[in-house]
């Protein structure tokens, strides 16, 4: 039987990424039915291996990708030639070449080359200064690949949030709900949930305001307006799902027991509980794209890069979720 | 030895704010070294007692206050005669009759009757439909101790978070946000846990925008223009601050411990961790009055209104803190 193939992205190569990617490389099996396809530059891959005493995985060529039986290998996009990168410090260069690692994995994915894309850290500031415009992973992944609807979802044993959106001020958090895109949030989460578990997924949408606007007194009717006809129109489709939930009380346990998939109206209201309660064990998921990409849910860490002391948990989490959905 | 007398007020008559006044009454003891004030209506009370099969305490008169040495008593200010009380639905009247008893245990405070206030839940909405303007508790406390400068302190064994905006829309919260604002949480929240713990308390900040911001990327340059500045000044007077951190991984258990106080920009960024971590231990002092207040961090929980299963965990652990701070 031939091995599903995982890219694993090594993300910013002056943070852990490398190393990270190098540590669960080290010890993968074939048994696991997959093969590790470390997309970063062969070089750099060699002198963190070196610096953290770890194995380095062959490099193979693209073109051999589809008949791949070993446990893990390295597609090498080299940096420029003399790049030096120093641990710890981020530059347009390692945020270029972080950026052209992801573009090769997502066409390779397009083409059926690889199965699913597993992307680690990239540092977003060195994204904007090589002139990069996408504010992360999330928003490349959609563009390039024509998807219009599509949602980051973390998920833990304890915990997933969708989030309805991701990278914006907080003051601009309550202009950009409509009912639209709540609504897309909850069908994403409550599809993704229900093939997951084989059964009508428990959606529990977040309100807003503090106390979910308390009708009206601590809001400007977001939750009335927007977030409620929302949910009506996924319950009218047949979808289960509660809310708009106070979200300081959405998160504690009794109500983490009664759901399987929290809609989140901004970052911090899901990724604060999910991280408090879960740090390692999170997964990045991007839902609603014709490919399949999950995704640590840790920064580049750029004080302990290169230091072989980063711990790879989340990534493991990340490479199990893309083989379960692939 | 006299002993210390806590108020305690019975908090929305139709929630759950009786019978766990009753309850943590029912097993008190003058062994504490405090009385517990039960501020309320004897009838209710007796009502909610036979109901909930607990014990009630005797009535006194507020004259004899200062005298008092009974592990529990009640002091009366009726409802209007004929008030017909459903449990679990709130009224005007009750909006009206619990705020009445929260101002009478501020005076009784102010005067030095009492040594302080534990306040019991109250309906928002009740107070609303009776033409009372104070969104909460603390803003009545403030009012009535004509303070400027307040806090809301939420405090578990797990965590502590003062609020630098608390019952504000969320899409108000970036432009609520001032240097000052911020400063004076820090200050508050530096100086009261420094009190606490005798020996200089450490400040973890959070940032406002997702990523704290990531230099501007995502944000109006919240952290840069207020919460940075505030954070410089505390520093410059000796307190010992760090921050702003990104909001999602200030609360992560590495953090956790190496904070004895946060400073939190919203009501949800403070109260989804403190919730989700200790649901049942949280308790709210409200920092920088005259007088000393402690609350439980529950609502009025209508739907188990008067049926004998309300926990008072976290009232106990208000009173705890009440006896503990005067």
């Amino acid at each position: 039987m031939s091995l599903k193939r995982i890219a694993l992205t090594i993300g910013d190569p002056a943070g852990i990424g490398p190393e990270i990617a190098l540590r669960v490389a080290s010890d993968w099996s074939r048994e696991s039915g997959a093969a590790l396809i470390l997309i970063g530059d062969e070089r750099v891959l060699k002198q963190v291996a070196a610096v953290c005493d770890l194995p380095c995985p062959p490099v193979i060529e693209a073109s051999s990708l589809e008949s791949i039986d070993i446990a893990a290998a390295i597609i090498s996009l080299p940096m420029e030639e003399g790049a030096v990168i120093t641990p710890g410090q981020w530059t347009a260069e390692t945020g270029e070449a972080s950026y052209r690692w992801v573009c090769f994995a997502i066409e390779a994915a397009t083409i059926g080359a690889i199965n699913a894309i597993v992307t680690g850290p990239i540092q977003k500031e060195a994204w904007h200064a090589a002139w990069i415009n996408y504010p992360g992973h999330t928003e490349l992944l959609a563009a390039m690949t024509a998807t219009n609807d599509y949602r980051m979802m973390l998920t833990a044993p304890e915990l997933s949030c969708v989030l309805v959106t991701i990278h914006v001020p907080l003051a601009d958090v309550a202009a950009s709900l409509t009912i639209e895109n709540v609504y897309t949030s909850i069908r994403l989460a409550a599809e993704s949930m229900t093939r997951k578990l084989g059964r009508a997924a428990r959606v529990t949408v977040c309100g807003l305001n503090p106390h979910a606007g308390e009708h009206g007194m601590f809001s400007y009717g977001e939750e009335e307006r927007v977030i409620i006809p929302a949910i009506e129109k996924a319950r009218s489709e047949g979808m289960t799902v509660r809310g708009p939930l106070p979200p300081d009380t959405a998160f504690v346990r009794d109500q983490r027991k009664a759901t399987d998939v929290y809609v989140c109206m901004y970052h911090d209201q899901g990724l604060i509980p999910l991280k408090a309660i879960a740090f390692d064990d999170a997964v990045n998921v991007t839902l609603g794209l014709p490919i399949i990409r999950t995704s640590v849910d840790h920064g580049t860490a750029m004080d302990i890069a290169w230091q072989g002391v980063a711990s790879a948990s989340s990534l493991r989490a990340a490479i199990a979720m893309a083989i379960d959905l692939s």
